[in-house]
């Protein structure tokens, strides 16, 4: 079945298109946006190898002039050097202003054409087909684009709009199994921050740990549902100036944790699992949440195989300091999204430093 | 006297404000806007020695915490090397989502510090400072920001609009003539395509050569009317799409020229001087504009001192090839922007290889 969520954005309004198997569509559907011609195809080489030949005939089938430009896989690639040999490319194949980035991949594939294709000729057309489940319901959504500074994450980019997101399921089936763990913590922040009937039907699900297990039809569910939380949220706060900061509930000390450990020992998702774990405690502690339905949060967390502990090895003081220089600080008060019910949190910069330690020591 | 010209954008709304000796009152205005603590401010090493001074004691005065970064000066620094290293500043400076980078300088350091500020933490605040003719009736309006590829100009940027554009027309004094010249050919451009009103009092003006021979109350009317007469045009089309074309009238044969002659020997200006005139042939030889008119307008560009003949040793051909790889070329058709009327012109691409030989052979 097709699904399509409508992006209500008042000056670059779009949709999100799902459906197993819709990859070999991909050239039918771009052909329905009054694009010109020329198309960049933009992947890394493991993605490629996979999906690149469907989405290619599908793409010359509706007689696009395809390029491809594939992109070194993972973060450390995620360079402002890279969007310059992209920019190589875009020069080479004499993209015009009709002209269209198309991001075959996850989220760091998603991200550079983005940025790419927001700064070439002061930007043109850009397509999103997620390949990961944390790029199908976080990353393409949204219009964050950008690359790394050497001293930071995301440092770098715009606030860029596709014309369209493309999701086929079926391309999850290539997915190891830990990278689609990580999508699923996003989706189990949906459910907290926003969505408590898809919390419950995650809860109800007999597996979520692994790809195999899950049926169709809930896999569908979780991808659509999540995009419309997503989609709900963004909508009312395209540039981030309020709402919006409820997407980053679990990512505060999230983002510490990825830090400390290097972005490798521990991935995104599993930063926010932990994350959000110990949001949850936090607002306990506070008198914001009640015991038994952080105990759901994690005893979902535990049903997908993520990690709910912080690594043992990092010092609570350590994780202090790296919180205090975030970048979501505001006036000198480390901000955090803390949830209040299932479905439902608030922003609030009053967890003082005596919480912190209080929680971190005890995880 | 103060002018006040809103430029009326949906998402985007700002004020070009002009006023002599508005420099030293920058901290002021700045302060009305509800920004962030932090400015950095960007400039060229010579600008800043002339500018610099008063810019950073208005803004300290009112209390900003400012830091400064200076751009090296000319078009060839307008790189996408430099712009990492602006980024190097912000990060050092740990500037913030409310901060802002403030531009004073002409169009390089306008256009570098807009794009620069459109993508450090996905869009701060910025703020030009126009110190150019060519900059304040030009340049610092309509939001396009951006650095040349090694092969090609303007071909990485963005569409990013400021929350200001604070002219002092007292800064003019320190612009070297040719420069002046350079701004006064964009100023007569406006005449042309939109304000017939602003091309009769250009020709009534004694002299147009030279800034010190120009009333201070001439000098704020030419900017005051060319601004507002780009807003008008912007307004209607923020992202060229239509109107906004005819802005470049004159630009299509001054584009190759500038290129033929290695953007040095003939400056911005002087090519859509030159330009203008040969527009101005076409327009006569396709039947749209009349003889007397055309005159007028050769007879004007000639009394500013500014070149009205393409450079002898230029070959016709040559730049006939050149037109035809420009980025206006729609499928192969290159497009023109000529006069019917002064005050008014058409987007066309019905101009053949025959008419332009035979104005190009006969220049």
């Amino acid at each position: 079945m097709t699904s399509v969520i409508s992006v209500p954005l008042p000056q670059s309004p779009y949709e999100i298109i799902t459906n197993p198997g819709n990859l070999s569509k991909l050239g039918n559907y771009l052909a329905t946006l009054k694009l010109g011609k020329k198309i960049l195809l933009l992947s890394n080489a493991e993605i490629f190898e996979h999906y690149g030949e469907i989405a290619l005939n599908s793409l010359q089938q509706s007689e696009f002039e395809v390029s491809v430009h594939l992109i070194p896989a993972g973060e450390t690639h995620k360079t402002l050097d890279a969007i310059a040999k992209i920019y190589d490319t875009a020069l080479e194949k004499r993209l015009e202003r009709s002209s269209t980035m198309v991001a075959l991949g996850g989220g760091v594939v998603g991200d550079m054409t983005g940025f790419a294709a927001s700064s070439w000729l002061r930007g043109i057309n850009f397509v999103q087909v997620p390949t990961t489940l944390l790029a199908m319901v976080d990353a393409s959504i949204g219009g964050k684009t950008g690359v790394n500074h050497p001293q930071g994450k995301n440092l770098i980019g715009a606030f860029y709009q596709p014309r369209l997101v493309f999701i086929d399921p079926l391309v999850l089936k290539t997915l190891p199994e830990r990278e689609f763990r990580a999508g699923i913590a996003e989706v189990i922040k949906y459910g907290i921050i926003w969505d408590a009937d898809l919390f419950e039907q995650l809860e109800q699900a007999k597996s979520l740990e692994n790809l195999t297990d899950l049926p169709d039809s809930l896999l569908e569910m979780i991808i659509t549902r999540s995009c419309q939380a997503k989609v709900d949220v963004v909508s009312q706060d395209e540039k981030e100036s309020g709402i919006r900061a409820i997407l980053n509930y679990g990512h505060t000390l999230g983002h510490a944790v990825e830090s400390l450990t290097g972005y490798s020992q521990v991935n995104h998702g599993e930063a926010v699992a932990i994350g959000m774990v110990a949001a949850g405690k936090i607002a306990v502690k506070m008198g914001l949440w009640n015991e038994k339905d952080a105990q759901r949060q994690r005893a979902l967390i535990e049903k997908t195989g993520l990690p709910t502990q912080i690594p043992s090895h990092l010092d609570p003081n350590t994780i202090i300091d790296i919180l205090q220089t975030d970048k979501k600080v505001k006036a000198g008060k480390v901000r955090f999204i803390l949830p209040t019910a299932i479905g439902k949190v608030i922003i609030t910069d009053e967890v003082t430093t005596e919480i912190l330690q209080n929680i971190l020591q005890e995880s």
